[in-house]
């Protein structure tokens, strides 16, 4: 008997690495060794290629070459943007909120705490909507604070609308980061005419590898580094560079921007027929945050409340898993992980209901749907 | 004309990949891409591979699993293990050398700036030999401590006595961290016997890949984490795994250390002849540091002082690249670097004298070296 294949619906979680990219990678991991801070031949071209998928970033982001900088991902960016703002410009209130992910929230938390900050948490309502009214308030009290939200909520998929919290940040002189790990790549974000401080990318959530990513810090207002050593990328950040790793986050931005329109339609249109599928096989079924309305949330997240049911009771995850689908049940950045989503538990989520985030690739089709759908039904069968 | 191929002796700066460590990420980065934090089949394939890199880098080390944590690489370790050491145990004096990596003297004067603690550099004569005394003085005089002294030295390879150190950091109740990027993988460490509380790696200082390395925290000793996010390793380290990069991260430690003595042999065999050469073509040459003492240097570095010469005077680096022979002039890892080294300052180098690292590694060979010593015979006809 075969074996079905298995199917990943969790590309908010992670996801698989493009075969272009793989193949412009290659050559950095085989033959093109040299540490890009040599100056002989083989430092040369390492450093020819790491600058090269500089411009590449840059230039698809609209940025000035030196205003992207290197880290190991995502969390570190986020990290680094978060410890460097408040050291450089002394600013002692953090504004985040309770559906952060993690990479910002637990190091927002430990800042407050040894440095004596203050740490506001927006508001949000039962679908994840920010208090942005609160937010103006905030700001309007305390000048000079550090704003970190999001642009694309990892779990819910609600999105932020980045512009006006930026705008808000520009009139009350405040330093305003954006975790873009979940649009990066997936949205056009045009940094000449938004006025962003910082944002975050890891490529592994665009088909690229993992232990890569980067930070674009914009030129007026540059911030302290995070990880000191040997001057590497203009002393912003220490350390060997992650060469081949670069070359292939360079690669699957770039193969991100040349499909995106492509890949945002083809996508939604997965997630509109998930969602109507879904919706047909269990009616009881509803979305968790924005995720539903498919203009308010990425095209890549529909989370889903599915009803109570007594077969499946905290089981639902691990039937999905023995029938080969791979999802997730919160972030799965949240290592050993059955403490429940911090996201869900802001919104107020009711608990006696099984919340399923299934997040799309455009390595997903509509005949896999069809067979996740059909196997969540006959696990609600009655 | 067939154009001679390039001659890599720059190993200290960074080495290339064995092929059979790309073999055995491979398929991490073609199938195997799940996140090890989720909950199902393609996160746990991922989770089960990452703790068995864990577990064979902590057996070959004599140490649990647990008290390994992976990182970006020997620059973040040398950052987590120094700032972490500092908050966890209240520390307010950093003692290191001015000899020490960049990785590991920038952060502490970073520190030892914004925290208003006490930095003690130690002495050392000019041929980098560490005044013992003087840190069993400032030891005693100033238990709780940080001490962060490396194992072996990337510019001058004078190899320092950790155990003797970690005896007196014991003594005196004082922290010791040791950078070993020089020397992991290529020099015996059993941490069974040697009471350090952390230590630090990099992959591709012994034929990994760039971008990935590990810290070393012993399990009485604690530190709090450098990177705070999605409760990574144990939460001692944000961010999703480079699962690639460990698992090859733990391959090239394996095959470092099965054939380790082997390697030891072969590769202190290239540099003596190396040397032996370099003296008979230039009677002038002296080295700098202890490198030129096979038993108290790395095997794998020889840092050569020429004598002053006209024709080469600044130039001797590019000269020697324009024959297609890496090597560097200092720590290749300062960036953009024509600054002086700081470590050859630190020894009061004669700045007249051309200074050039050559590093080796098991893929140098007897013949590379004759062309190398004839090309600077040349360089140095009268």
């Amino acid at each position: 008997m075969n074996e079905l294949a298995s199917l990943y619906f969790d590309n908010a979680a992670t996801t698989s690495i493009d075969e272009r990219v793989l193949e412009e990678m290659l050559p950095f991991l085989k033959h093109n060794f040299g540490n890009p801070s040599s100056v002989h031949s083989h430092g040369r071209d390492a450093r020819a290629a790491l600058e090269k998928a500089r411009k590449k970033i840059s230039g698809l982001l609209n940025v000035s070459p030196g205003e992207i900088i290197f880290t190991s991902g995502g969390t570190e960016a986020d990290n680094m943007a978060i410890c460097g703002a408040i050291a450089t410009y002394n600013i002692k209130h953090i504004i985040t909120s309770p559906i952060e992910h993690h990479a910002v929230l637990h190091v927002a938390e430990q800042l407050a705490k040894k440095q004596n900050l203050k740490l506001s948490l927006l508001e949000c309502d039962n679908q994840g909507r920010l208090n942005m009214e609160q937010l103006a308030m905030l700001l309007e009290n305390e000048p000079n604070s550090l704003v970190s939200l999001m642009h694309g909520n990892n779990e819910i998929g609600n999105l932020n609308d980045i512009k006006k919290i930026a705008a808000l940040c520009e009139q009350h002189s405040s330093y305003f980061h954006s975790d873009t790990v979940q649009t990066m790549g997936h949205y056009p974000i045009d940094l000449k005419t938004l006025p962003i401080h910082s944002l975050s990318g890891s490529a592994h959530k665009f088909h690229g590898p993992k232990g890569v990513g980067f930070i674009y810090i914009n030129k007026n207002k540059k911030i302290d580094p995070f990880i000191f050593g040997g001057g590497q990328e203009r002393s912003f950040r220490g350390g060997t560079e992650n060469v081949a790793g670069i070359i292939a986050l360079a690669k699957a931005l770039e193969l991100a921007y040349e499909n995106q329109t492509a890949h945002a339609e083809e996508i939604l249109g997965i997630k509109t027929y998930f969602k109507n599928q879904i919706i047909k096989a269990i009616p009881e079924v509803t979305f968790n945050g924005l995720s539903g309305n498919l203009d308010e949330s990425l095209y890549t997240v529909l989370n889903v409340s599915f009803p109570p049911s007594e077969s499946n009771e905290g089981m639902l995850l691990f039937h999905l898993d023995l029938n080969g689908i791979s999802v997730s049940g919160g972030s799965a950045c949240s290592s050993g992980a059955q403490l429940g989503s911090h996201v869900l538990n802001a919104l107020g989520t009711n608990p006696q209901r099984e919340n399923v985030r299934f997040s799309f690739s455009r390595f997903n089709t509509k005949a896999e749907v069809d067979r996740v759908v059909k196997t969540l039904a006959d696990l609600y069968l009655p």
